[in-house]
């Protein structure tokens, strides 16, 4: 098994591909321009049509392509770096937030959340929706789970929803003190809401942000937020992003 | 463009029976079963070969299946959380850490790390290879690379190669003092050699954290880390792991 099992398979041909058509995208072709379409790439490289739309999945799971409806695939830019994680702890929503606030609703939410919160399982939470711009494209998508007992003081006369009502729910949130804050980044795949928000496909790769916001020694607010893999970069610490993209084959030089 | 032409896409067939089987992998299966073979499943559920294909790729992507060669597709166990961002900064390899060196070379690096580390395109850095194991299986692969400015003692009776190699260079990059780090995660494809020693295929989708360590004012060690993306859940923070695991789909509630 595992390794020297892997040891005696060959190189896979799409992958044979995909570092011979990076090269080319390096040398040939520039950022935003039109790659011929698939017909006319499988004829010049000798290659099935099948292992040229693996190659060409590959180059976009890298951030190297863009595939759009209508448009074809293009050459990508490099991805965008955008900041999740600072030295500080601060509540979301604060001021020089990234975030832009959608709507707020009141349901009972996943049994995993449940857990997370520690929330009773049918018990209800405010769910505030927000979504994340950069340079005019929709990047992030995040779902703000606040248990009732984190927003005592949030009154029935407060706005019943909408963006006010995601408000006055942040606007609560931060009379708690934060005590600490961590998050984790998994690979995981867009929700259709989310997709829609994204303007991407229903399962298009995705990196999932989970950050727990700690007050009072116990989760006060648990935010899930969906990137866009294809095209962000997150970036963790103080001195901003990491101006490294490349390709992986030669990473190692 | 965009949202308003994805509204009026209907949700993909594979999507729809993503849905579908990962409900019946929560009812009728346990993790490590074997699924039933591909021919079986399409019959089972109505569908061709190839959608049910998708619709196994995008659990994979998910982290809810695993197909291994030889053994068929499993019900994976939920993803590992794996430690990559401390409050504290330190050296890489420093005490405590969960990397294990395998070798040191002196090689000229991509151009892109060139430039990340302001080297000449022509110059060798250090290159030190490290490996992560978590509950006995390899999560990680990290390239660090060190200019030789930063290790300005290293000499050449120093072991030349191998593992003695690497804890000299070490050795000589702690006495500097860590002014800073920062990080970046992105999505990636396993190159050939990371590949190998994750036990995955090359192209395998992958977390790529590039993390730069800051010293005398300048970066003093690039380290770039290639995370198995179907196991690991990356922690950034102090308080440890986010237990949160589940179906996309039901995120939401």
């Amino acid at each position: 098994m595992g390794t020297t099992q892997l040891e005696s398979v060959a190189e896979p041909k799409y992958w044979h591909l995909r570092t011979v058509l990076s090269e080319a995208l390096d040398s040939e072709f520039s950022v935003g321009e039109i790659l011929p379409n698939e017909r006319d790439l499988a004829a010049r490289f000798g290659v099935a049509r099948a292992t040229l739309r693996q190659a060409l999945e590959q180059l976009e799971l890298e951030g190297r392509l863009q595939r759009r409806r209508g448009v074809g695939t293009t050459v990508a830019p490099p991805r965008v770096g955008v900041a999740v994680g600072t030295e500080q702890h601060i509540w979301p929503g604060a001021s020089g937030d990234a975030w832009q606030l959608s709507d707020s609703t009141f349901e009972v939410p996943s049994a995993a959340v449940a857990a997370a919160l520690e929330t009773g399982q049918d018990e209800p939470v405010h769910i505030v929706r927000r979504s994340r711009m950069t340079h005019g494209q929709p990047v992030a998508a995040e779902l703000l789970h606040v248990p009732a007992s984190s927003v005592p003081d949030l009154s029935a006369i407060d706005a019943p929803s909408g963006a006010a009502r995601a408000r006055a729910v942040l606007r609560e949130l931060h009379r708690l003190d934060l005590e600490g804050q961590d998050s984790a980044v998994e690979l995981g795949s867009a929700r259709a809401d989310d997709a829609k928000q994204l303007d991407r496909l229903p399962g298009a790769p995705v990196l999932v942000v989970t950050t727990r916001y700690f007050a009072r020694s116990r989760t006060a607010a648990l935010s899930v937020a969906t990137y866009r893999a294809d095209t962000c970069r997150l970036t963790f610490g103080d001195s901003g992003a990491v101006e490294i993209h490349e390709d992986p084959e030669r990473r190692a030089s």
